[in-house]
């Protein structure tokens, strides 16, 4: 009951915007922009005041719509949000995105209180919400922005859904998946998390949601972490792999959420633990939290630690080198047939060993190629770390790795890869390449050897519950 | 006298292109586009085989060049530069980049012993050479740009200068830098370090390169490593802090670096201790090196570990909150009279206390900057993180921003910065506050802290030297 209506909610056939406006200082102006152009189910603005909002029709109230409305999106001082969702639950309405703030995040008791208030009705009529408090929700995969920022429609569409508990880490990271070609499924802030919280959204995204391949999790601190814990556990199966930022580690940091409880959300130590037996891998940062759930949509999980690095230059192959062993990964050791193929095709002024310095090859993408196959097809190798640095006499590599790459088969193994450029050269052959799956491209070396780890730990979780453990 | 020609080589008034070429699957092609039309010195191309390169009268030699030539870029065969070197002897050339490869770095025996040669040719006529076995630098002070990667010309020019024992490394971090607005002196790899090495460069740099304000390292190995150290400590006083980062951590990784010497290089322990003692502070990536050089240049040091983070929204607050404790810093405590001005500043609704979430205060600026303001005077605090990400609504707050901070009086401590936008958004006023003197804007909240972090580290490195302790 709950999947289908958040399916309806996620991606619904009609919107309702309640508290649409023409004026750029009312969040309702934002959340029309975001659907305007974009969204191509029907939009119908509701404002008492105005005959058109954005161009389109406006409505006095959501009962003088002429049809069904499966989502509204509700933009309205916190004082009217009971009535709106009474006349929601009238209308038959499937989903709410609840933007409207001034509930239990306040420090007046009065918010507490508005908003059990509010639970209570949406239970009445079954209805799901989305916040309060939240930006809203953009659905990549069926191109529906119902959040109030409209750049996030800017967004690739991909296999990674994002549900943070603060507005403020989507746009972070949001706009830092823009950059970095980051493709998403959805991305959505739970705000209060009134009747739909994570435990649900898991539910969602693992069992329902085909466009979703990974989860990405932001949690501050919850009343009740073991229903989170337990609906990972409990959707373990389902071959999504979990990836979480947990903030409040620092106990001055925990003081400022405002969902710090006194406990298990004040004890990092503990949620560590939780979350590792609940089949979570913990990222550090953002940027982390990204660049794995990045790696993971595009690639196969490696099924060892043993990684080749292969690079155009042989620095940025040393710090890609020097940041495996610390993440539970190590170098490989190629087989004799492996660097018979490699010394063929590299000359002997290179390093042919591994991690490989290509540099004499550099003008010749088809032997770079050849060099990665050979690499891929060893057996004594999980994954591939490959490094380009631009220069300008090796405009055309990034071309030719492409051309080539696109006719090879798919990689059974995963290739994690760095091209670097200044802004705006290899853009087309870069973004090209990282479309392609199992190929996921990173900004740095260490980055692209930490999201291999991960990638590793990810495999090694699901080895611990029960999946058949690689074999050395 | 090796600073005044190193004077000479890196402000050259005139430069000399030996293996200058119009084929672009030359070196000399390259070396040539990165000086025409950015090099305001005379260029003198030298090429036997044709009248014009790029359009400019081309000489058959040296010596038929009709003045005198300062700086002289060579990139011809291994075989001819011998005579090369012998010929820019004969011309009083000052300094020379070796560009040219199949030196001591190639497994060839003969390699080294060339090497050999040209280093005796070079003492004869007292000639420093940058190489061989480089890109070449980049002096962006006075827009030399001496290397085979025209796009180097894009980096901003500001106060920090990377010294970098691979080439790979100054193509990944040039590109970085453009990115992120990190303002440079002098960017260059030191390739094999034939007669020009680390200690030459750091004490060149820091006694007598007035642009250059902090000095970034990247060291993989090195034969004598007392020598850098002993340089760093003999110029420990010239206020410019230095910071490295130290490649070949791992065994393996350590191996692939052709300076390994079975001295300290190989053993990291040894040189994390070894740094620390120069007054040398290590980061762990390259994007560290990166975030903590511009911090250096653009910020005063804190004199306390004790910080303010102020954010837009709750979420980034925290993760910022939450990188500072690991790093070796606190959240400071407002005074009374900070926290009055703060509660003057924003409703109850927003948390006022540290980390502070200025979210309802977001439609003014002007409240924002006051309350920058009141953190900064408050004698608890030594340093503030701002951290604000875009919402279509708050479109216009980087603009007034920018122009509160533009004309607000220098701040007496850091501010690290964390504006993260669409790509293309706030662009301008971003880069415009970026510039200013006190402020550096960092890609996340956790960066930002980092980069804070090492702010405190540096210092307390100089303290360790004899520099007045910071009290609590």
């Amino acid at each position: 009951m709950m999947n289908e209506k958040l399916d309806r909610l996620f991606s619904p056939g009609s919107v309702a915007v309640i508290g649409a406006s023409n004026s750029f200082d009312k969040l309702g102006y934002h959340v029309m922009k975001s659907l305007v152009g974009n969204y191509r189910g029907r939009i119908f603005p509701v404002n008492p005041k105005g005959d058109e909002v954005w161009g389109l029709t406006s409505y006095p109230s959501l009962k003088a719509i002429p049809g069904a409305v499966d989502l509204a999106v509700i933009a309205v001082p916190a004082g009217m949000v009971g009535e709106t969702l009474h006349a929601c639950g009238r209308k038959n309405v499937s989903g709410v995105v609840l933007i409207t703030a001034g509930f239990k995040e306040i420090e007046d008791p009065g918010g507490a209180s508005l908003e059990a208030e509010i639970r209570d009705i949406a239970g009445r009529y079954g209805l799901p919400i989305i916040g309060p408090n939240t930006f809203g929700f953009v659905n990549l995969t069926s191109a529906v922005n119902a959040s109030f920022t409209s750049e996030f429609s800017r967004i690739e569409k991909g296999g990674v859904a994002l549900v943070s508990q603060s507005g403020g880490i989507c746009h972070l990271c949001g706009f830092l998946a823009i950059e970095q070609r980051l493709a998403m499924s959805k991305l959505m802030s739970l705000g209060n998390r009134c009747n739909v919280d994570f435990p649900e959204l898991l539910t969602y995204l693992v069992n329902e949601d085909d466009s979703t391949k990974v989860i990405a999790l932001y949690i501050e601190g919850l009343d009740e972490p073991r229903k989170l814990l337990d609906a990972a556990r409990s959707v373990g199966g389902g071959g999504k792999p979990i990836i979480a930022l947990k903030a409040g580690k620092s106990e001055k940091g925990d003081s400022a959420s405002r969902f710090h409880t006194g406990s298990l959300a004040g004890n990092h130590a503990i949620w560590k633990g939780a979350l590792r037996q609940a089949g979570i891998l913990e990222v550090a940062t953002a940027e982390e939290l990204l660049d794995t759930a990045k790696a993971i949509d595009s690639c196969p999980l490696p099924r060892g630690p043993r990684v080749a690095v292969l690079s155009g230059q042989a620095g940025p192959g040393m710090i890609a080198s020097d940041t495996l062993e610390p993440s539970g990964l190590s170098l490989s050791r190629f087989s004799e047939e492996t660097q018979r193929r490699i010394n063929d095709l590299l000359p002997p002024i290179a390093i042919r060993t591994n991690p490989v310095d290509m540099g004499p090859a550099w003008y010749n993408p088809g032997n770079i190629i050849e060099i990665l196959k050979a690499v891929l097809a060893d057996e004594g190798t999980d994954g591939v770390i490959f490094l380009a640095m631009y220069a300008s006499a090796n405009l055309k590599l990034a071309d030719g790795m492409v051309e080539h790459m696109k006719t090879a088969d798919p990689f059974g193994k995963p290739v994690i890869a760095c091209f670097t450029a200044p802004p705006g050269i290899w853009d087309g052959p870069i973004g090209a390449l990282d479309r392609k799956k199992g190929v996921a491209i990173l900004p740095t070396p260490e980055r692209a050897a930490r999201a291999m780890a991960n990638l590793w730990k990810v495999n090694a979780l699901a080895n611990g519950k029960g999946v058949k453990t690689w074999d050395r």
